[in-house]
């Protein structure tokens, strides 16, 4: 029989990144009828399958047209192995234009199996020897955190700071990384409301990082999956936007914006690589081996929403938006409600995106959630899954983009009636010692 | 600026399994005029665009039924975040049993994009140390050898046969392997028809394989996209079928037999990991890291295709197959015709699939392929790119998949001519000489 030892697989397999996607995974599913405040999943309740038959039409028609009226090379483009670097990266260069002021040349865009395997194919691009290493705010994305990992690339945490980014804990791990002989190849970064914190960084920040990944010779992935989702304030530009450098990949993903079950994200890599060919190009080489192309039918769908909407994201989601904004406010506004001043729970306010993180005064882990999920009816991510070191923290990070108001007010009360628990057991416990 | 050096980038990208995939596409386009009989693609004739559609209902129909006709749970399938090993596993396991007599449990099943996620993830898993390594018949698939490429997991190549694969020369290099302190982790092998050499292993090879594999524990990764296209005869049972002691994965595709542009393979791997979790789980831990989930909507074409035909890619796929028999006999016998025997050119007669390779009695490589491009406007593939040395060879592989039988009758034409004055050419040389 060929049974396998879990220790002669891929070391990744053993990693905690991995098994917090599972442990998450795996709460989620034995407490179904739970309150989820967990998942960052995009608002459902405007989906209609009608709109993935809307989208072909539309993109279809545009290829029609392109083409002078030929079905034959229609055909071909949707429906046979296709371009490596995609089919819809004009489309994609023009709402990068539109929505964010950014100027892509549209053969530096691989548009890719989500943003996901954009994030794999520049950590494996980058990747050449054990020296090579990834930058990354603590706490991280798992996606990027788990990208690295398959990549063999590990990551140097940085500390993160109320601006979304501590610049001079930058500095100092890139000096330290150095004086270790190791090779920090670029800085992963979400400006905008990040998974798990919700910070951003404000203008002076952005520029700053830019010049310092000048000074010291790294890239900067900037993930954007929820700049859009905002307030009535106006963002700083993205840091793309102001890349004078080529100093920035972006990362892009249609998973929020678009439509998730497309599975389209991409990435726009200008760079240039020693024989004139861009880094996009590089990436693509690694793409064919890795996944061929990006499904053409599923290109074309994300294209024909593209095209219904001017190529503006933002107006495409502008119901979307004022779903998740609404649901912001409640959310804010519950925790004041439900948790004082002084009573020891705080959190932070960000202005846009999925997520919230409250500050509890007692260790908030597995365990906590797993007796909050089974006692109280209600799910919630600890935090410690996104750090680097994996150590128990007392914070916990809030999803707010896929419930409705009822499920967030009796989330938010499951989750005041389990601190208030929590904090009088540990008052308790504390004068019994 | 950050103007990257490509030696500072993953050592796959100048390796010359990327340089083939590279040249290959470059040729195709330089030569846009040329009749290609290089292409492996699923012949286009019966193209319809206006099928994803139907497809598309018949899946949602078929979801709506198991849902009791709530939209909810079914526009949630369709459109969201997904499972990650995939919402056709059922359907795949269906198809299984009907076309290939494969008993597959579903859960063992992984939805991938395309079936070069899959020979990835599976390459990846295996390789957890330097010292693991995959052996593959050579000539081998380019596809394959590029995934293992990425995954750092270098191959050990075993020699071909006119039955497919050398059994004496497997044991020998799993034998020097061993001594070397090398881990062969596994056989990767097409049993049908394979790509580039359209041999297949007959009944008595392929039980060896399987006993090979016990006795010297490794596994199989047996790779099966053209076994359903093949004449009146009937081919022996796949591999994966005749497995008793689970040595085999199976590696499918829906490129050929499906729709290619929904991007959609997958992966049976039945194999028990210690702690009793299945091997298909953990090549999904690696999977949702790489690209979370295959597109939903990718996969509902495909599952529609599967529900309209009663789950037979046979019966879907019996028009393509005339034509893939057609072009075959047209082929060896356009071939027969044009090279008399005697003449120093011979070729194989498989009795199914996409290829035929055909021995020329001069170094057909790079340069000829160019040379025969510019001035006889028909491409083939050198099959020096399939090997793992890379050496020149006297060998082409003619693909006879998309092309119509006008363009097989010129293109033989074309590639006679082509033939003629090579070998013309070196005999001048030689009497100069």
């Amino acid at each position: 029989m060929a049974d396998l030892e879990l220790l002669g697989l891929h070391d990744s397999l053993s990693s905690p990144t991995f098994e917090s996607m599972n442990f998450l995974n795996e709460v989620s599913h034995r407490f179904p009828d739970a309150i989820s405040l967990a998942a960052g999943r995009p608002y459902e309740g405007f989906f209609d399958t009608e709109d993935v038959h809307r989208y072909l039409r539309i993109f279809r028609d545009h290829l029609m047209a392109r083409f002078g009226g030929d079905e034959v090379p229609v055909r071909r483009l949707l429906l046979q192995y296709g371009r490596t670097k995609g089919i819809i990266h004009d489309l994609v260069a023009e709402h990068l234009r539109v929505d964010e002021d950014i100027v892509a040349d549209p053969e530096s865009i691989v548009v890719t199996v989500g943003c996901q395997e954009a994030m794999y194919l520049i950590a494996r691009a980058l990747r050449r020897t054990p020296e090579d290493a990834l930058l990354a705010v603590d706490p991280c994305y798992v996606g990027m955190a788990g990208a690295a990992r398959l990549a063999d690339l590990p990551l140097l945490p940085v500390t993160d700071a109320p601006g979304g980014i501590d610049l001079d804990d930058l500095v100092r791990v890139v000096r330290r990384a150095r004086a270790d002989g190791l090779r920090p190849r670029a800085c992963y970064v979400v400006a905008d409301f990040a998974n798990p914190s919700g910070a951003s960084l404000d203008l002076a920040t952005r520029e700053r990082l830019l010049r310092l990944a000048e000074e010291h010779d790294f890239l900067i992935l900037e993930d954007n999956p929820y700049g859009i989702f905002h307030d009535e304030t106006t963002p700083p530009p993205t840091l793309k936007a102001l890349d004078r450098h080529r100093r920035v990949v972006y990362l892009g993903s249609f998973a929020k914006t678009g439509v998730a079950g497309a599975r389209v994200g991409y990435v726009v890599a200008d760079q240039r690589v020693a024989g004139g060919e861009l880094l996009a190009d590089q990436l693509a080489k690694l793409k064919s081996m890795l996944t061929v192309n990006t499904s053409p039918i599923a290109q074309a769908v994300v294209g024909g929403k593209l095209l219904a909407n001017d190529f503006s994201l933002r107006r495409a989601n502008a119901r979307e938006n004022r779903v998740y904004q609404r649901n912001r406010r409640l959310v804010l506004d519950g925790l004041a409600r439900r948790f004082p001043p002084g009573g020891g729970v705080t959190w932070n306010a960000p202005k846009g995106g999925f997520f919230v993180v409250v500050d509890v005064p007692f260790v908030a882990g597995d365990a906590e959630l797993r007796q909050c999920a089974r006692e109280h009816g209600v799910l919630w991510t600890p935090m410690h899954h996104f750090y680097n070191d994996g150590r128990p923290r007392r914070q916990i990070r809030l999803s707010f983009s896929s419930p409705t108001p009822e499920q967030i007010t009796t989330g938010l009360d499951r989750l005041a009636a389990f601190v208030g628990t929590r904090i009088s057991e540990d008052a308790r416990a504390e004068s019994r010692a």
